[in-house]
Protein backbone atom coordinates (compact mmCIF):
# COMPACT_ATOMS: atom_id res chain seq x y z
CA UNK A 1 0.00 0.00 0.00
CA UNK A 2 1.22 3.39 -0.89
CA UNK A 3 2.22 5.72 1.93
CA UNK A 4 0.59 8.97 2.88
CA UNK A 5 3.24 10.86 1.51
CA UNK A 6 3.25 8.99 -1.64
CA UNK A 7 -0.33 9.61 -1.90
CA UNK A 8 0.23 13.62 -1.30
CA UNK A 9 2.83 13.96 -3.67
CA UNK A 10 0.78 12.33 -6.25
CA UNK A 11 -2.24 13.72 -5.86
CA UNK A 12 0.23 16.93 -5.80
CA UNK A 13 1.86 16.12 -9.74
CA UNK A 14 -1.87 15.42 -10.83
CA UNK A 15 -3.40 18.23 -9.87
CA UNK A 16 -0.42 20.07 -11.48
CA UNK A 17 -1.12 17.98 -14.32
CA UNK A 18 -4.69 20.19 -15.28
CA UNK A 19 -2.42 23.53 -15.06
CA UNK A 20 0.02 22.86 -17.10
CA UNK A 21 -1.07 24.68 -19.82
CA UNK A 22 -1.01 21.58 -21.86
CA UNK A 23 -4.44 18.62 -22.58
CA UNK A 24 -3.74 16.64 -20.01
CA UNK A 25 -4.36 13.11 -21.72
CA UNK A 26 -5.61 10.25 -19.42
CA UNK A 27 -6.61 6.97 -20.38
CA UNK A 28 -9.06 4.92 -18.61
CA UNK A 29 -7.91 0.93 -17.46
CA UNK A 30 -9.89 -1.45 -15.62
CA UNK A 31 -7.38 -3.93 -14.02
CA UNK A 32 -3.26 -4.01 -13.74
CA UNK A 33 -1.98 -5.05 -17.14
CA UNK A 34 -4.19 -2.25 -19.30
CA UNK A 35 -3.39 0.40 -16.74
CA UNK A 36 0.11 -0.96 -17.00
CA UNK A 37 -0.18 -0.58 -20.97
CA UNK A 38 -1.10 2.84 -20.82
CA UNK A 39 1.56 4.18 -17.87
CA UNK A 40 4.63 1.66 -19.95
CA UNK A 41 3.02 4.07 -23.45
CA UNK A 42 4.13 7.34 -21.62
CA UNK A 43 0.52 8.90 -20.08
CA UNK A 44 1.72 10.46 -16.63
CA UNK A 45 -1.88 9.33 -14.98
CA UNK A 46 -3.84 6.85 -15.50
CA UNK A 47 -8.52 6.49 -14.31
CA UNK A 48 -10.59 3.80 -13.65
CA UNK A 49 -13.79 3.55 -15.32
CA UNK A 50 -16.46 2.35 -13.48
CA UNK A 51 -18.13 0.76 -16.42
CA UNK A 52 -15.33 -1.31 -17.00
CA UNK A 53 -13.93 -2.41 -13.52
CA UNK A 54 -17.83 -3.16 -13.32
CA UNK A 55 -18.22 -5.53 -16.30
CA UNK A 56 -14.65 -7.28 -15.74
CA UNK A 57 -16.32 -8.23 -12.17
CA UNK A 58 -19.65 -9.15 -13.59
CA UNK A 59 -21.76 -6.22 -12.96
CA UNK A 60 -23.67 -3.64 -15.36
CA UNK A 61 -22.52 -0.23 -15.03
CA UNK A 62 -24.22 1.85 -13.07
CA UNK A 63 -23.31 1.40 -8.91
CA UNK A 64 -24.35 -2.17 -8.98
CA UNK A 65 -20.98 -3.29 -8.06
CA UNK A 66 -20.65 -3.99 -4.01
CA UNK A 67 -17.83 -1.55 -2.93
CA UNK A 68 -15.86 -4.91 -1.44
CA UNK A 69 -15.45 -6.06 -4.83
CA UNK A 70 -14.42 -2.34 -6.63
CA UNK A 71 -11.91 -0.98 -4.07
CA UNK A 72 -9.51 -4.27 -4.43
CA UNK A 73 -9.53 -3.56 -7.78
CA UNK A 74 -8.66 0.03 -7.59
CA UNK A 75 -6.00 -0.90 -5.14
CA UNK A 76 -4.73 -3.80 -7.34
CA UNK A 77 -4.01 -0.76 -10.12
CA UNK A 78 -2.78 1.86 -8.09
CA UNK A 79 -0.41 -0.37 -5.95
CA UNK A 80 1.18 -1.68 -9.67
CA UNK A 81 1.62 1.90 -11.03
CA UNK A 82 4.21 4.74 -10.27
CA UNK A 83 2.15 7.07 -11.99
CA UNK A 84 -1.36 8.58 -10.16
CA UNK A 85 -4.39 6.79 -10.27
CA UNK A 86 -7.56 8.54 -10.41
CA UNK A 87 -10.97 6.42 -9.52
CA UNK A 88 -14.30 6.61 -11.41
CA UNK A 89 -16.28 6.26 -7.74
CA UNK A 90 -19.85 6.42 -9.77
CA UNK A 91 -21.97 8.92 -7.62
CA UNK A 92 -20.01 8.13 -4.23
CA UNK A 93 -22.41 4.48 -3.57
CA UNK A 94 -24.84 5.47 -1.39
CA UNK A 95 -27.72 7.93 -0.33
CA UNK A 96 -26.09 9.49 2.60
CA UNK A 97 -22.91 11.50 3.22
CA UNK A 98 -21.92 8.89 5.44
CA UNK A 99 -21.78 6.62 3.18
CA UNK A 100 -19.74 8.74 0.42
CA UNK A 101 -17.87 9.41 3.59
CA UNK A 102 -16.91 5.64 3.77
CA UNK A 103 -16.62 5.73 -0.02
CA UNK A 104 -13.56 8.51 0.01
CA UNK A 105 -11.93 6.67 2.98
CA UNK A 106 -11.78 3.36 0.76
CA UNK A 107 -10.99 4.82 -2.03
CA UNK A 108 -7.81 6.59 -0.77
CA UNK A 109 -6.98 3.59 1.57
CA UNK A 110 -6.72 2.02 -1.82
CA UNK A 111 -4.05 4.40 -3.47
CA UNK A 112 -6.39 6.50 -5.77
CA UNK A 113 -5.38 10.22 -5.45
CA UNK A 114 -8.06 11.56 -7.75
CA UNK A 115 -12.43 10.71 -8.01
CA UNK A 116 -14.77 10.98 -10.41
CA UNK A 117 -18.04 12.07 -8.76
CA UNK A 118 -21.47 12.17 -10.47
CA UNK A 119 -24.45 13.97 -9.83
CA UNK A 120 -26.85 11.01 -10.69
CA UNK A 121 -29.17 10.76 -7.64
CA UNK A 122 -30.77 6.97 -8.92
CA UNK A 123 -29.61 4.57 -11.83
CA UNK A 124 -33.16 3.34 -12.08
CA UNK A 125 -34.86 6.38 -12.61
CA UNK A 126 -32.52 8.42 -14.12
CA UNK A 127 -32.56 11.54 -11.54
CA UNK A 128 -30.00 14.11 -10.89
CA UNK A 129 -29.18 15.03 -7.48
CA UNK A 130 -30.62 18.93 -6.76
CA UNK A 131 -27.59 20.99 -7.27
CA UNK A 132 -27.20 21.92 -3.57
CA UNK A 133 -27.15 18.40 -2.44
CA UNK A 134 -24.45 17.90 -5.08
CA UNK A 135 -22.61 21.29 -3.69
CA UNK A 136 -22.70 19.58 -0.20
CA UNK A 137 -21.86 16.14 -1.44
CA UNK A 138 -18.32 17.62 -3.28
CA UNK A 139 -18.20 19.22 0.16
CA UNK A 140 -18.07 16.40 1.77
CA UNK A 141 -15.65 14.34 -0.44
CA UNK A 142 -13.32 17.70 0.09
CA UNK A 143 -13.37 17.77 3.47
CA UNK A 144 -13.24 13.81 4.31
CA UNK A 145 -10.17 14.00 1.82
CA UNK A 146 -8.47 17.06 3.97
CA UNK A 147 -9.01 15.09 7.11
CA UNK A 148 -7.06 12.05 5.54
CA UNK A 149 -4.44 14.39 4.63
CA UNK A 150 -4.68 13.81 0.60
CA UNK A 151 -5.32 16.40 -1.42
CA UNK A 152 -7.79 14.49 -4.05
CA UNK A 153 -8.01 15.48 -7.31
CA UNK A 154 -11.68 16.02 -7.73
CA UNK A 155 -13.37 15.50 -11.11
CA UNK A 156 -17.37 16.94 -10.98
CA UNK A 157 -19.36 15.14 -13.31
CA UNK A 158 -22.41 16.00 -14.45
CA UNK A 159 -25.08 14.52 -16.32
CA UNK A 160 -27.21 17.05 -17.23
CA UNK A 161 -27.04 16.72 -20.77
CA UNK A 162 -28.21 13.13 -20.71
CA UNK A 163 -30.64 13.94 -17.24
CA UNK A 164 -31.57 16.84 -17.01
CA UNK A 165 -34.98 18.61 -18.71
CA UNK A 166 -35.82 20.61 -22.11
CA UNK A 167 -34.02 20.55 -25.15
CA UNK A 168 -29.98 20.59 -25.96
CA UNK A 169 -29.83 23.96 -25.24
CA UNK A 170 -31.47 23.97 -21.59
CA UNK A 171 -29.61 21.02 -20.57
CA UNK A 172 -26.59 23.29 -21.48
CA UNK A 173 -27.45 25.29 -19.22
CA UNK A 174 -28.23 23.38 -16.63
CA UNK A 175 -24.66 21.78 -17.05
CA UNK A 176 -22.91 25.42 -17.22
CA UNK A 177 -25.08 25.91 -13.58
CA UNK A 178 -23.65 23.17 -12.64
CA UNK A 179 -20.22 23.48 -13.20
CA UNK A 180 -20.28 26.63 -11.86
CA UNK A 181 -21.80 25.64 -8.67
CA UNK A 182 -19.40 22.55 -8.06
CA UNK A 183 -16.48 24.79 -9.16
CA UNK A 184 -17.43 26.68 -6.07
CA UNK A 185 -17.72 23.60 -4.27
CA UNK A 186 -14.22 22.93 -4.38
CA UNK A 187 -14.28 20.55 -7.62
CA UNK A 188 -10.69 20.59 -9.46
CA UNK A 189 -12.21 19.80 -12.77
CA UNK A 190 -15.07 19.59 -14.07
CA UNK A 191 -17.18 16.72 -16.48
CA UNK A 192 -19.92 17.65 -18.81
CA UNK A 193 -20.38 14.20 -20.20
CA UNK A 194 -22.10 14.00 -23.42
CA UNK A 195 -20.50 16.99 -25.14
CA UNK A 196 -18.71 16.48 -27.89
CA UNK A 197 -19.60 19.50 -30.25
CA UNK A 198 -16.99 22.10 -30.60
CA UNK A 199 -19.76 25.43 -29.49
CA UNK A 200 -21.30 23.37 -26.72
CA UNK A 201 -17.57 22.43 -25.49
CA UNK A 202 -16.53 26.05 -26.29
CA UNK A 203 -19.78 27.84 -24.42
CA UNK A 204 -19.30 25.49 -21.05
CA UNK A 205 -14.89 26.29 -21.01
CA UNK A 206 -15.82 30.21 -21.17
CA UNK A 207 -18.72 30.29 -18.95
CA UNK A 208 -17.15 28.10 -16.03
CA UNK A 209 -13.86 28.91 -16.27
CA UNK A 210 -12.00 26.26 -14.95
CA UNK A 211 -10.27 22.79 -15.82
CA UNK A 212 -13.09 20.82 -17.89
CA UNK A 213 -13.14 17.27 -19.03
CA UNK A 214 -13.81 15.88 -22.02
CA UNK A 215 -14.07 11.86 -22.62
CA UNK A 216 -13.13 10.84 -26.50
CA UNK A 217 -15.75 9.52 -28.70
CA UNK A 218 -15.93 8.60 -32.17
CA UNK A 219 -17.35 12.52 -32.72
CA UNK A 220 -15.27 14.39 -30.26
CA UNK A 221 -12.79 16.81 -31.71
CA UNK A 222 -9.33 15.36 -32.07
CA UNK A 223 -7.07 16.48 -29.13
CA UNK A 224 -4.69 19.13 -30.64
CA UNK A 225 -8.54 21.22 -31.40
CA UNK A 226 -9.61 20.72 -27.64
CA UNK A 227 -6.64 21.86 -26.58
CA UNK A 228 -7.54 25.12 -28.63
CA UNK A 229 -11.37 24.73 -27.21
CA UNK A 230 -9.38 25.25 -23.66
CA UNK A 231 -10.13 21.87 -22.69
CA UNK A 232 -7.46 20.50 -19.94
CA UNK A 233 -7.84 16.98 -19.61
CA UNK A 234 -9.48 14.03 -21.81
CA UNK A 235 -10.40 10.84 -20.99
CA UNK A 236 -10.98 7.81 -22.84
CA UNK A 237 -14.03 6.56 -20.88
CA UNK A 238 -14.94 2.82 -21.34
CA UNK A 239 -13.22 3.04 -24.92
CA UNK A 240 -10.82 0.93 -24.20
CA UNK A 241 -12.93 -2.09 -23.24
CA UNK A 242 -15.14 -1.36 -26.33
CA UNK A 243 -12.10 -1.70 -28.32
CA UNK A 244 -10.88 -4.63 -26.91
CA UNK A 245 -14.18 -6.54 -26.57
CA UNK A 246 -14.68 -6.15 -30.46
CA UNK A 247 -11.22 -7.36 -31.33
CA UNK A 248 -12.08 -10.56 -28.92
CA UNK A 249 -15.78 -10.88 -30.85
CA UNK A 250 -13.50 -10.43 -34.32
CA UNK A 251 -10.84 -12.50 -33.65
CA UNK A 252 -13.86 -15.26 -32.03
CA UNK A 253 -15.68 -14.58 -35.33
CA UNK A 254 -12.44 -15.46 -37.57
CA UNK A 255 -11.34 -18.66 -35.59
CA UNK A 256 -15.12 -20.10 -36.10
CA UNK A 257 -15.70 -18.86 -39.74
CA UNK A 258 -12.34 -19.67 -41.31
CA UNK A 259 -10.33 -21.13 -38.74
CA UNK A 260 -7.33 -18.83 -38.94
CA UNK A 261 -6.12 -16.58 -35.86
CA UNK A 262 -4.56 -13.57 -37.70
CA UNK A 263 -6.34 -11.00 -35.58
CA UNK A 264 -5.19 -12.40 -32.86
CA UNK A 265 -1.18 -12.64 -33.61
CA UNK A 266 -0.99 -9.88 -36.15
CA UNK A 267 0.91 -7.29 -34.08
CA UNK A 268 0.39 -8.89 -30.86
CA UNK A 269 2.71 -8.63 -27.57
CA UNK A 270 4.35 -12.03 -26.55
CA UNK A 271 4.87 -13.85 -23.08
CA UNK A 272 7.59 -11.45 -21.07
CA UNK A 273 6.06 -8.97 -22.11
CA UNK A 274 2.69 -9.67 -21.22
CA UNK A 275 4.55 -10.95 -17.83
CA UNK A 276 6.19 -7.73 -16.53
CA UNK A 277 2.92 -6.18 -16.99
CA UNK A 278 2.35 -7.57 -13.66
CA UNK A 279 5.75 -6.37 -12.07
CA UNK A 280 5.82 -2.68 -10.42
CA UNK A 281 7.80 -0.70 -12.18
CA UNK A 282 8.10 1.56 -9.10
CA UNK B 1 -23.61 -21.04 -8.19
CA UNK B 2 -23.91 -23.37 -10.38
CA UNK B 3 -26.07 -26.91 -8.66
CA UNK B 4 -24.29 -30.39 -8.99
CA UNK B 5 -26.29 -31.38 -11.23
CA UNK B 6 -25.64 -28.48 -13.55
CA UNK B 7 -21.86 -29.14 -13.30
CA UNK B 8 -22.33 -33.02 -14.56
CA UNK B 9 -24.24 -31.84 -17.48
CA UNK B 10 -21.76 -29.43 -18.63
CA UNK B 11 -18.83 -31.53 -17.58
CA UNK B 12 -20.49 -34.31 -19.84
CA UNK B 13 -21.26 -32.18 -22.39
CA UNK B 14 -17.30 -30.76 -22.54
CA UNK B 15 -16.36 -33.87 -23.02
CA UNK B 16 -18.48 -34.72 -25.31
CA UNK B 17 -16.92 -32.31 -27.17
CA UNK B 18 -13.63 -33.55 -27.45
CA UNK B 19 -15.61 -36.80 -29.78
CA UNK B 20 -17.87 -35.48 -31.76
CA UNK B 21 -15.56 -36.02 -34.94
CA UNK B 22 -15.06 -32.35 -35.37
CA UNK B 23 -11.64 -29.83 -33.67
CA UNK B 24 -13.06 -28.03 -30.23
CA UNK B 25 -12.46 -24.46 -30.64
CA UNK B 26 -11.46 -23.63 -27.28
CA UNK B 27 -11.39 -19.56 -26.38
CA UNK B 28 -9.33 -18.62 -22.98
CA UNK B 29 -10.49 -15.99 -21.53
CA UNK B 30 -9.26 -14.37 -17.99
CA UNK B 31 -12.66 -12.03 -16.91
CA UNK B 32 -16.59 -12.31 -17.54
CA UNK B 33 -16.94 -9.97 -20.28
CA UNK B 34 -13.78 -11.82 -22.48
CA UNK B 35 -15.47 -14.64 -21.78
CA UNK B 36 -18.74 -14.03 -22.54
CA UNK B 37 -18.11 -12.06 -25.96
CA UNK B 38 -16.46 -15.48 -26.96
CA UNK B 39 -19.67 -17.42 -25.74
CA UNK B 40 -21.69 -14.68 -27.57
CA UNK B 41 -19.67 -15.02 -30.70
CA UNK B 42 -20.71 -18.99 -30.62
CA UNK B 43 -18.12 -21.08 -28.89
CA UNK B 44 -19.34 -24.33 -27.39
CA UNK B 45 -17.18 -23.99 -24.13
CA UNK B 46 -14.45 -21.41 -22.90
CA UNK B 47 -11.13 -21.65 -21.07
CA UNK B 48 -9.11 -19.84 -18.19
CA UNK B 49 -5.89 -18.97 -18.63
CA UNK B 50 -3.44 -19.08 -15.67
CA UNK B 51 -1.12 -16.20 -17.41
CA UNK B 52 -4.12 -13.71 -18.26
CA UNK B 53 -5.60 -14.07 -14.60
CA UNK B 54 -2.68 -14.11 -13.11
CA UNK B 55 -1.31 -10.64 -14.77
CA UNK B 56 -4.99 -9.39 -14.90
CA UNK B 57 -4.71 -9.75 -10.68
CA UNK B 58 -1.46 -7.91 -10.99
CA UNK B 59 0.88 -11.58 -10.61
CA UNK B 60 2.72 -13.01 -13.60
CA UNK B 61 2.42 -16.45 -14.00
CA UNK B 62 3.72 -19.43 -12.72
CA UNK B 63 1.76 -20.21 -10.21
CA UNK B 64 2.69 -16.76 -7.86
CA UNK B 65 -1.27 -16.05 -7.76
CA UNK B 66 -2.87 -16.58 -4.30
CA UNK B 67 -5.73 -19.39 -4.72
CA UNK B 68 -7.74 -17.26 -2.34
CA UNK B 69 -7.74 -14.60 -5.61
CA UNK B 70 -8.12 -16.95 -8.25
CA UNK B 71 -10.81 -18.76 -7.84
CA UNK B 72 -13.25 -16.02 -6.77
CA UNK B 73 -12.58 -14.92 -10.76
CA UNK B 74 -13.27 -18.40 -11.92
CA UNK B 75 -16.76 -18.28 -10.11
CA UNK B 76 -17.69 -15.08 -11.69
CA UNK B 77 -16.80 -16.65 -14.93
CA UNK B 78 -18.78 -20.17 -14.41
CA UNK B 79 -21.37 -17.72 -12.94
CA UNK B 80 -21.86 -15.84 -16.05
CA UNK B 81 -21.36 -18.50 -18.78
CA UNK B 82 -24.49 -20.58 -19.78
CA UNK B 83 -21.14 -23.00 -21.81
CA UNK B 84 -19.11 -24.89 -19.73
CA UNK B 85 -15.95 -23.32 -18.53
CA UNK B 86 -12.43 -25.68 -18.07
CA UNK B 87 -10.13 -23.86 -15.82
CA UNK B 88 -6.43 -23.57 -16.05
CA UNK B 89 -4.63 -24.64 -12.37
CA UNK B 90 -1.20 -24.83 -14.18
CA UNK B 91 0.56 -27.57 -11.85
CA UNK B 92 -2.36 -27.64 -9.28
CA UNK B 93 -0.94 -24.46 -6.33
CA UNK B 94 1.32 -27.06 -4.04
CA UNK B 95 3.76 -29.30 -3.88
CA UNK B 96 1.57 -32.25 -1.94
CA UNK B 97 -1.38 -34.35 -3.04
CA UNK B 98 -3.46 -32.55 -0.28
CA UNK B 99 -2.79 -29.45 -1.36
CA UNK B 100 -3.81 -30.78 -5.08
CA UNK B 101 -7.00 -31.82 -3.07
CA UNK B 102 -7.92 -28.79 -2.32
CA UNK B 103 -7.08 -26.86 -5.26
CA UNK B 104 -9.34 -29.32 -6.95
CA UNK B 105 -12.00 -29.10 -4.71
CA UNK B 106 -12.05 -25.20 -5.23
CA UNK B 107 -12.06 -25.16 -8.69
CA UNK B 108 -15.43 -27.17 -9.02
CA UNK B 109 -16.91 -25.19 -5.91
CA UNK B 110 -16.54 -22.43 -8.13
CA UNK B 111 -18.25 -23.80 -11.11
CA UNK B 112 -15.85 -24.98 -13.37
CA UNK B 113 -16.23 -28.56 -15.06
CA UNK B 114 -12.52 -29.11 -16.45
CA UNK B 115 -8.82 -28.00 -15.47
CA UNK B 116 -5.63 -27.95 -17.32
CA UNK B 117 -2.65 -29.64 -14.91
CA UNK B 118 0.62 -29.37 -15.60
CA UNK B 119 3.66 -31.55 -15.14
CA UNK B 120 5.93 -28.43 -14.05
CA UNK B 121 7.48 -29.53 -10.57
CA UNK B 122 9.15 -26.17 -9.88
CA UNK B 123 8.47 -22.88 -12.16
CA UNK B 124 11.78 -21.23 -10.87
CA UNK B 125 14.12 -23.90 -11.76
CA UNK B 126 11.78 -24.97 -14.36
CA UNK B 127 11.94 -29.23 -13.51
CA UNK B 128 9.58 -31.57 -14.61
CA UNK B 129 7.63 -33.56 -12.32
CA UNK B 130 8.97 -37.14 -12.63
CA UNK B 131 6.21 -39.22 -14.69
CA UNK B 132 4.79 -41.60 -11.82
CA UNK B 133 4.99 -38.83 -9.57
CA UNK B 134 2.57 -36.71 -12.29
CA UNK B 135 0.31 -39.86 -12.73
CA UNK B 136 -0.65 -40.14 -9.66
CA UNK B 137 -1.37 -36.58 -9.17
CA UNK B 138 -3.56 -37.32 -12.17
CA UNK B 139 -5.53 -40.15 -10.66
CA UNK B 140 -5.88 -37.49 -7.63
CA UNK B 141 -7.92 -35.46 -9.56
CA UNK B 142 -9.81 -38.00 -10.99
CA UNK B 143 -10.47 -39.75 -7.30
CA UNK B 144 -10.96 -36.01 -5.70
CA UNK B 145 -13.42 -35.26 -8.44
CA UNK B 146 -15.34 -38.02 -8.35
CA UNK B 147 -15.55 -38.08 -4.77
CA UNK B 148 -17.59 -34.68 -5.69
CA UNK B 149 -19.85 -36.24 -8.20
CA UNK B 150 -18.52 -34.55 -11.04
CA UNK B 151 -16.77 -35.83 -14.11
CA UNK B 152 -14.04 -33.17 -14.44
CA UNK B 153 -12.88 -33.10 -18.08
CA UNK B 154 -8.64 -33.22 -17.28
CA UNK B 155 -6.70 -31.85 -20.08
CA UNK B 156 -2.89 -32.87 -18.98
CA UNK B 157 -0.53 -31.12 -20.44
CA UNK B 158 3.24 -31.24 -20.38
CA UNK B 159 6.16 -29.13 -20.66
CA UNK B 160 8.47 -31.74 -21.73
CA UNK B 161 9.03 -29.34 -24.83
CA UNK B 162 10.39 -26.72 -23.20
CA UNK B 163 11.55 -28.51 -19.76
CA UNK B 164 12.71 -32.04 -20.72
CA UNK B 165 16.70 -32.83 -21.95
CA UNK B 166 17.92 -33.60 -24.81
CA UNK B 167 17.27 -32.40 -28.59
CA UNK B 168 14.14 -31.58 -30.14
CA UNK B 169 13.34 -35.29 -31.19
CA UNK B 170 14.23 -36.55 -27.48
CA UNK B 171 12.38 -33.60 -25.75
CA UNK B 172 8.98 -35.06 -28.31
CA UNK B 173 9.78 -38.58 -27.52
CA UNK B 174 9.31 -37.62 -23.51
CA UNK B 175 6.40 -35.92 -24.66
CA UNK B 176 4.97 -38.83 -26.14
CA UNK B 177 6.36 -41.05 -22.80
CA UNK B 178 4.01 -38.76 -20.66
CA UNK B 179 1.31 -38.70 -23.18
CA UNK B 180 0.80 -41.93 -23.00
CA UNK B 181 0.96 -42.30 -19.23
CA UNK B 182 -1.04 -39.61 -18.43
CA UNK B 183 -3.79 -41.02 -20.80
CA UNK B 184 -3.76 -44.41 -18.72
CA UNK B 185 -3.66 -42.14 -15.68
CA UNK B 186 -7.41 -40.95 -16.62
CA UNK B 187 -6.35 -38.02 -18.49
CA UNK B 188 -9.32 -37.33 -21.07
CA UNK B 189 -7.24 -34.87 -23.31
CA UNK B 190 -3.27 -33.91 -23.53
CA UNK B 191 -1.94 -30.94 -24.28
CA UNK B 192 2.01 -30.97 -25.40
CA UNK B 193 2.72 -27.34 -24.75
CA UNK B 194 4.89 -26.26 -27.79
CA UNK B 195 3.90 -28.43 -30.62
CA UNK B 196 3.19 -26.23 -33.52
CA UNK B 197 5.22 -28.01 -36.47
CA UNK B 198 2.83 -30.39 -38.67
CA UNK B 199 5.41 -33.52 -38.24
CA UNK B 200 5.65 -33.32 -34.45
CA UNK B 201 2.00 -32.65 -34.04
CA UNK B 202 1.43 -35.89 -36.40
CA UNK B 203 3.42 -38.14 -34.33
CA UNK B 204 1.79 -37.13 -31.44
CA UNK B 205 -1.40 -37.49 -32.08
CA UNK B 206 -0.80 -41.03 -33.50
CA UNK B 207 1.51 -42.07 -30.62
CA UNK B 208 -0.39 -41.25 -28.09
CA UNK B 209 -4.21 -42.55 -29.60
CA UNK B 210 -6.02 -40.13 -27.58
CA UNK B 211 -7.76 -36.68 -27.90
CA UNK B 212 -5.18 -33.96 -28.08
CA UNK B 213 -5.07 -30.31 -27.34
CA UNK B 214 -2.77 -28.00 -29.35
CA UNK B 215 -2.18 -23.94 -28.68
CA UNK B 216 -3.07 -21.50 -31.49
CA UNK B 217 0.35 -19.33 -31.99
CA UNK B 218 1.55 -17.89 -35.02
CA UNK B 219 2.92 -20.79 -36.45
CA UNK B 220 0.67 -23.22 -35.68
CA UNK B 221 -1.29 -24.63 -38.70
CA UNK B 222 -5.00 -23.27 -38.94
CA UNK B 223 -7.94 -25.37 -37.82
CA UNK B 224 -8.66 -27.43 -40.78
CA UNK B 225 -5.25 -28.57 -40.74
CA UNK B 226 -5.16 -29.69 -37.13
CA UNK B 227 -8.43 -31.56 -37.44
CA UNK B 228 -6.78 -33.31 -40.73
CA UNK B 229 -3.70 -34.34 -38.18
CA UNK B 230 -6.18 -35.55 -35.85
CA UNK B 231 -6.04 -32.73 -33.20
CA UNK B 232 -9.33 -32.44 -31.22
CA UNK B 233 -9.14 -29.58 -29.23
CA UNK B 234 -7.53 -26.25 -30.10
CA UNK B 235 -7.24 -23.68 -27.67
CA UNK B 236 -5.61 -19.92 -27.44
CA UNK B 237 -3.69 -20.15 -24.12
CA UNK B 238 -2.99 -16.33 -23.28
CA UNK B 239 -3.51 -15.04 -27.02
CA UNK B 240 -6.49 -13.05 -26.46
CA UNK B 241 -4.67 -11.33 -23.99
CA UNK B 242 -1.35 -11.00 -26.01
CA UNK B 243 -3.91 -9.24 -28.76
CA UNK B 244 -5.29 -6.69 -26.73
CA UNK B 245 -3.24 -5.26 -24.68
CA UNK B 246 -1.54 -4.71 -28.26
CA UNK B 247 -4.45 -2.65 -29.26
CA UNK B 248 -4.61 -0.66 -26.39
CA UNK B 249 -0.97 0.10 -26.80
CA UNK B 250 -1.40 1.13 -30.05
CA UNK B 251 -4.31 3.04 -29.01
CA UNK B 252 -2.20 5.11 -26.27
CA UNK B 253 0.76 5.47 -28.83
CA UNK B 254 -2.27 7.05 -31.20
CA UNK B 255 -3.35 9.33 -28.83
CA UNK B 256 -0.30 10.46 -27.82
CA UNK B 257 1.80 11.04 -31.10
CA UNK B 258 -1.40 11.68 -33.21
CA UNK B 259 -3.77 13.22 -30.42
CA UNK B 260 -6.48 11.03 -32.47
CA UNK B 261 -8.73 7.75 -31.49
CA UNK B 262 -9.25 6.25 -34.60
CA UNK B 263 -7.88 2.67 -33.12
CA UNK B 264 -9.86 3.30 -30.18
CA UNK B 265 -13.25 3.86 -31.82
CA UNK B 266 -12.62 1.79 -35.29
CA UNK B 267 -15.58 -1.34 -35.04
CA UNK B 268 -15.65 -0.98 -31.61
CA UNK B 269 -18.90 -1.86 -29.85
CA UNK B 270 -20.75 -0.30 -27.46
CA UNK B 271 -22.35 0.75 -23.93
CA UNK B 272 -25.21 -1.32 -23.99
CA UNK B 273 -23.54 -3.85 -25.57
CA UNK B 274 -20.64 -4.68 -22.86
CA UNK B 275 -23.32 -3.91 -20.71
CA UNK B 276 -25.04 -6.91 -21.72
CA UNK B 277 -21.65 -8.79 -21.34
CA UNK B 278 -22.65 -8.72 -17.48
CA UNK B 279 -25.83 -10.05 -17.65
CA UNK B 280 -25.86 -14.02 -17.27
CA UNK B 281 -27.46 -15.58 -20.85
CA UNK B 282 -29.25 -18.60 -18.71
Amino acid sequence: MSSMRVLRERAKAFRDLHHSGRLLLLPNAWDVPSARIFEDAGFPAVGTSSAMISVSMGYPDGEQIPKHELFPVVRRMADALAVPLSADIESGYGATLAQLTDTVRRVVDAGAIGVNLEDVADFRTGSLEPIDRQVERIETVRAVAGSLGVPLVINARTDADRLAPGDKRARLDEAIRRGQAYKSAGADCLYPIGLTDRPSIRRFVREVDHPVNVMARKATPPAAELRELGVRRLSLGPGPMYATMALLRKAGRELLTRGTYTTLTAGAIGFDELNALARPRH
